[in-house]
């Protein structure tokens, strides 16, 4: 698949298996050599939170006993920059239906996400409950999305195309107030979602307090990930319904062409203080 | 507060700081000896986790040069037993506005709980907004409790106390299908919630999903802490909206008697295997 952007700008390089582990005493994980491009800038001109934390679970995949990345948490430190980076895994532990392991990105020396995540082999066991539905929206074709050149440093929107039943508030110099939107979503060029990808996708969209005339930086984000995606476009909901002390959550939600709740994350997010004028 | 359940079973000892740091460079850190108690046992015999993420915080803050943990995140990897545990941390960053730190709590020289956290202060800064509310819950005097000795081997019963406008589907006998509910909760000796204890808080009623006549352990918890809370009882809300694949997740609220949401947390969570007969 090194085709498509997603996978040549995660690669991820082993430079030798490493001795280190974590305090259980569990052994394996390594150290991984990537580089980190510039094509997936967030609106702050910063190398998007999701395309590192993908970045690091594909390195994580490297040792884990188990294929399915089921949850990942991470924490963002310091800005990303286009450039090397440095990725450290680690497998904490391997238990018979659960594995979990630890990244920490450095760049320049410096930690810049540390990720934690539990990988297991998805299955379709036990019983089946949903209080909820995909987004109601009009086919794609009947959608429209806003300019990519609209993101201005936000290269990440030429990767990542998404349509909605209406061209967002904040992009027509009205927030709406309410930080809470339904969209279609997909890889550009065609690349297919998947468990890997998903990280990022779901950090991929203009911080929803847009809405609200205000921007953010991701502190901590936690991705669940609940089913291997069926092949198309992805119908995405997502929304800060707490905005307080500087501080707001972001919810967002995958469903998949057939109707399959994907993903599921929460975001812990700070809000910026306005540029100068 | 030493007279308090939570205080003394979370207490931490410091063992001497320790050199080790993050991969980062960051110093910092140390070594804890914490005892974990009978006391919180969940609905499976096991120590709680929330009481585990708990205790981790308390050992994290030693170090942490900002006093307000907002956010935690929590593997679980084995699960905890009633005695002695080694709590080791390291200060991961230290920015300007948020500290990061990781706690790895290891029993009998395996480790049990992996937890990250990020710590600020706490202000009142930027916008407002929000779109939900508290639960709509009768007086708590008008509400009834689930009697304690129904939990069975679940002693966490005996020390937080919730109320709600109707007794639960599960202890009638009869599950609703529906894991969801809202509730009063509080300390049973009168312990106040705080940042530290509400980790354990969100963790502690039973699982939702025995609305659907299974019941599960959780493999990772994620909790945001917004605001300190304000004396008295804490209205909550719970529930589980995707339960597939052997897995749920599992949201809660958390409002405090000024109306104000003080935590939110997610966790997921592994559905377990019908008990023999």
């Amino acid at each position: 698949m090194g085709d498509f952007a997603f996978d040549a700008d995660t690669r991820v390089v082993a430079r030798g298996a490493s001795g280190a582990s974590g305090a259980s005493g569990a052994s394996g994980g390594g150290e991984f050599a990537a580089e980190l491009t510039r094509r997936w800038d967030g609106t702050n001109g910063a190398v998007n939170g999701g395309y590192m934390l993908a970045t690091c679970l594909r390195a994580l995949a490297v040792a884990m006993p188990f294929p399915d990345p089921i949850v990942i948490s991470g924490f963002f430190l310091r800005p990303g920059t286009a450039g090397p980076a440095l990725i450290r895994t680690s497998l904490v532990r391997s238990g018979r239906t659960t594995a979990f392991g630890e990244a920490v990105l450095s760049q320049q020396g410096k930690e810049t996400v540390r990720a934690t995540a539990a990988f297991v082999k998805l299955g379709a066991c036990g019983p089946a409950f949903t209080a909820g539905a995909p987004p109601d929206l009009p086919p794609p074709a009947e959608c429209v999305g806003v300019p990519v050149g609209s993101f201005g440093v936000a290269t990440i929107a030429e990767r990542v195309e998404f349509r909605s039943a209406s061209l967002p508030g904040w992009f027509l110099g009205q927030p709406t107030g309410r930080p809470a939107s339904e969209f279609w979503m997909r890889f550009t060029d065609g690349r297919e979602a998947d468990l890997y990808s998903l990280p990022l996708l779901v950090d991929s969209t203009a911080p929803s307090v847009l809405e609200l005339g205000v921007t953010s930086t991701t502190v901590q984000l936690t991705v669940h990930l609940r089913a291997h995606p069926a092949p198309g476009w992805l119908a995405c909901r997502v929304a800060a319904r707490f905005v307080s002390g500087g501080y707001h959550e972001e919810d967002f939600e995958v469903w998949d062409s057939a109707g399959t709740l994907v993903a599921q994350s929460r975001q812990l997010a700070m809000i910026l203080p306005p540029s100068p004028a």
